[in-house]
């Protein structure tokens, strides 16, 4: 932690004034739980977003919306398409396993953690349609993806079109959606395609300890209310978290916060050049760099995650600074 | 929500001011997950006030806590002895079923929702030791109980003499633990007695979304660590609620918040008299009263829930204001 | 096992000759699982004991059967209402807790084992309908009860009318299904009553190890099937299963055997006159017996399970021999 | 079913006449699930063909055997390890993730479905040691694999030399334990080298319903023990399948039966020649077939699976015919 230039993650990144202020305002007294006047705005908050009817719960993470969200969605005896390397399944220990009460995960394969019509159909008819082969109840699509992809609409709406018929439920892992929403410049609805349920992220974006699961259909919600009790993921002072989410959607904090972060990690793009793993376009970073051109890095000053033998992953969060975005631009380029 | 002077519950009340800086103090870079300086500080800082080594797992909400530590001690094939009204069995919608993978409550009895060595023999000598019948795995106390009675450091002790030889593992449910001290005036190593874990509830104690689950028996957390992050309780920016936790323990702010606690419910005590069904030990006053007595207290502008046709249930929090408790209690006593 | 004779249980008892004979004529080849001709003749064997359209599976044993037919009523945050001394909640080990994920027994009360509308109401009132209880979602009841009482047709109308309204779903434990019916005199409809799903028990009655589990709602049988595969029940030589039902429907050989086992223990109440603990309806007698008359009842050979400190349990089976029956009869009027 | 010679598969082949004479002895009265007689035998008959002390238990099918021995070896945070083809992959519905809980299963690669030591420590090394990835609990091996194929003695001691130091628990699961047996002319102990467990498989091979978990590490029985009941498999019967499992062993039926398998397989596999996916050493056959040619040979009374567009699975069983496989082996070879 010596490193002046932070670019791990954008996971523990400061809280951004504005939650901070909101959060103060939730300390006057409420009723508990979800019943205060804080978390009865969030359906109305997130309809007017997304231009439908939906219905809001709180979850203080994206593990806990991801496996709430899928849990209302996947019986025991089915399973969730997702990506090989979606978080759910690489980076949760096995929560959609707890969540879903054994549930596989069905891996697929896509360029740029991205899912594709292709290779969806091809997980999908790589399963028997009988008793022995756990089935495949929903699809977990993740906006922006692992490696900083978006899908763009019409992506969503070829996979949408691609299981149809199949009677599956979507799922978006949107622990950086905001950061897609702002990279591809459409209304959230768009981003978000056809799901039936976002996982909609604000810790990353700038919030301390609330991410928002919206369901589009509503009653889907009912069923996770239950499942949010029994997780002990309902909070006796919801009133916070229902804050911090409002604070985010206020004056689109959300997208300002996404777009600062996805500016940094253009700026740190452009110096990378040829060295890119993947193009940029929300707040990820991924470039071919030798060990010794990493260890040179540090020595300037900048703090990064290795990515395998010969790679590394620069994140910018709300709050990097641009000239230290600049600055790692400019290192990489003269690397 | 009209009522000027709110006895509902302890668990919506307001942040401590003194949690409030600590978080704010907190909000600076440092590593995620429960890598950081303040999550590592807690080892020592429950270690100091126990007086023993022990390890600390902080969580959001007391269920989680509850939960992820008896997920240690039982198998999925166990069972929990527990008190009929204890809060894992009425008030957490299933959570140990959920946590412990459908491992049973065993339920006993006792006055004031306690359990004494005789109930606990009783409901474990009627289970058959033959493999029909769920085993008891480990015995759960709550100190203070959901009555506001709190066990004297020899009643731990005769229970846990009572379960010697039967390999069960103790755990006590804390959410109240800080009243429970303040009313026994004992080392908090002895109101917790031999437990092999204890949820130590802060949240209804002046926090805003912290327990600390302390593990007596340090090997045990090693297993919920998997089981917290399994569970979506590992949240990325795990420093504030570190930071909360170590508010509480700072200058003993935990003891004097429940102190204030206890006091307005012995207040409201005073003038209950006769009315009263339990003592008053910890923060909850549980009294008779009519339903017309009950719409004349509430006209007086006292919030409080019902608890049954004939009674109500009043609880003081570390805010409660003294004037609000004397008035509550003059009121009672000229019912 | 040294008695000659043996009233310890059904459970135990000789497979039937007809039971034999229809699992050898099942010997000649045929498709694996369920897929063979013996398992397709379920539905209709059934349909026409039941004069309605169903759908069976079979399972080995009785807790496979309950299990089975209770996952695909009741979600994992949901509960089960059942007597309080029912099979599910004090035989198996917790297997509903496992089969359902961990949703909750609720548990009732009620003369001999039997559920009441009273009792039933007074179960479902005590739970608030708020997210910290889990709900019930189904109603077990068992026909003929664990004390071998039989539930009239009239009496399943009226618990079914208690909970009308409520969305429960129906289960009866039928596992001495077979006793009830020879004692009620009713069609096989009657004695099931409303239910959902019934687990058709076999076993103690003649067959070797197989139950039907009878959905008479087949939407719910289509979940049992991916449910039993999952719990390794799927037996790949599941003809063997499908011809020991059969040949219990066959000729009503189950209703013969449990008129046989029913007059075995009529037998046995008619000697034990005032001793009797419960009237005796099924194949099951209880009683009062004190420690010496139980020695002295062994040291006529009997064999049988004492029942608590001042009670002997007697259950008769499909081939226990009507002398022994009366010598047992005999030897308690004689005591 | 319309084949006069079938190949389909070894698991609904018919039971053995020692097995039904075995079965029709056990018929006598015995007392109820594994306190009889015959189950009790388990252990010492299992031990003398191990040289070792052992603990048995028996179980209906392969599926429960796994997961019942691997439920004793992984918590449900952690994840069992196996070769992307194996059966608790990809043909058991998803009872690992029930019978475990949730944890995860590993995948690893190899030729002819069996893992290498460097495809178990890729697999192993590709696991971050931290809380975010389940870690592994215990290997499954399969013993012949899904292709027939069988690990030699020294193989298994070098997987497991490859992950010593690892505290890794060993599962074999051993559907055709026998064809390998049989085919490596080894004594069992060294077809099985060091594993924890091994489920020792009867059905495939002339059983009715009863496999045999064999727990080298007995205290793993004393757990299993407890998952079996509160899987429903714990029937009342159990002599019946304790005396299936003892048949098999009497007089090394077990190895008579897999080796005469066997011996229908390589005469198979000789008429194949070249067409052959894979050596043939237990009692399956995968050959190149082209959809023409399996019209062919169904036209000419052989029954058999697809394996994929090109190719096919002919398996033998105790009791296929010599002159059956030799009519396929002679069709094949004028193909």
């Amino acid at each position: 932690m010596a490193f002046r230039m932070q670019f791990l993650s954008d996971n523990a990144a400061a809280v951004h004034p504005h939650v901070w202020e909101a959060m103060h305002r939730a300390d006057a007294a409420d009723t508990p739980y979800d019943t205060d006047r804080l978390s009865a705005q969030l359906d109305d908050a997130f309809g007017a977003l997304f231009n439908r009817e939906v219905a809001v719960l709180w979850a203080a993470t994206g593990t806990a919306a991801n496996c709430l969200a899928l849990a209302t969605m996947v019986a025991p005896h089915g399973a969730v398409l997702c990506h090989r390397e979606a978080h759910i399944e690489t980076d949760e220990c096995g929560a959609p396993g707890f969540y879903l009460h054994g549930a596989k995960l069905v891996l697929a394969e896509g360029e740029g953690a991205k899912l594709t019509p292709a290779t969806v159909r091809a997980a999908l008819d790589a399963i028997r349609d009988d008793v022995h082969q756990a089935q495949v109840h929903a699809l977990s699509l993740t906006q922006a993806t692992e490696y900083g992809r978006c899908y763009r609409p019409h992506e969503l709406s070829a996979i949408d079109a691609a299981v149809s018929g199949r009677g599956l439920r979507l799922h978006m892992d949107g622990a950086r959606f905001a950061n897609a929403v702002a990279f591809l410049n459409v209304p959230p609805a768009e981003a978000a395609g056809p799901v039936d349920a976002l996982s909609f992220g604000c810790v990353k974006n700038g919030a301390m300890g609330a991410e928002a699961i919206v369901f589009f259909d509503p009653g889907l919600a009912e069923i996770a209310r239950w499942r949010r009790k029994r997780a002990g993921h309902l909070q006796s002072k919801g009133r916070f978290l229902a804050a911090q989410v409002l604070a985010m959607l206020d004056g689109d904090l959300w997208l300002h916060n996404a777009a600062a972060a996805n500016a940094a990690a253009a700026e740190i793009g452009r110096g990378a050049g040829e060295r890119l793993l993947h193009p940029v376009e929300a707040n990820e970073v991924f470039l071919h760099c030798t060990a010794e051109e990493r260890e040179a890095l540090r020595a300037q000053g900048f703090g990064f995650y290795d990515w395998g033998p010969d790679a590394a992953r620069f994140v910018a969060a709300w709050d990097t600074r641009q000239e230290h975005a600049q600055a790692l631009g400019d290192a990489l380029a003269g690397l």
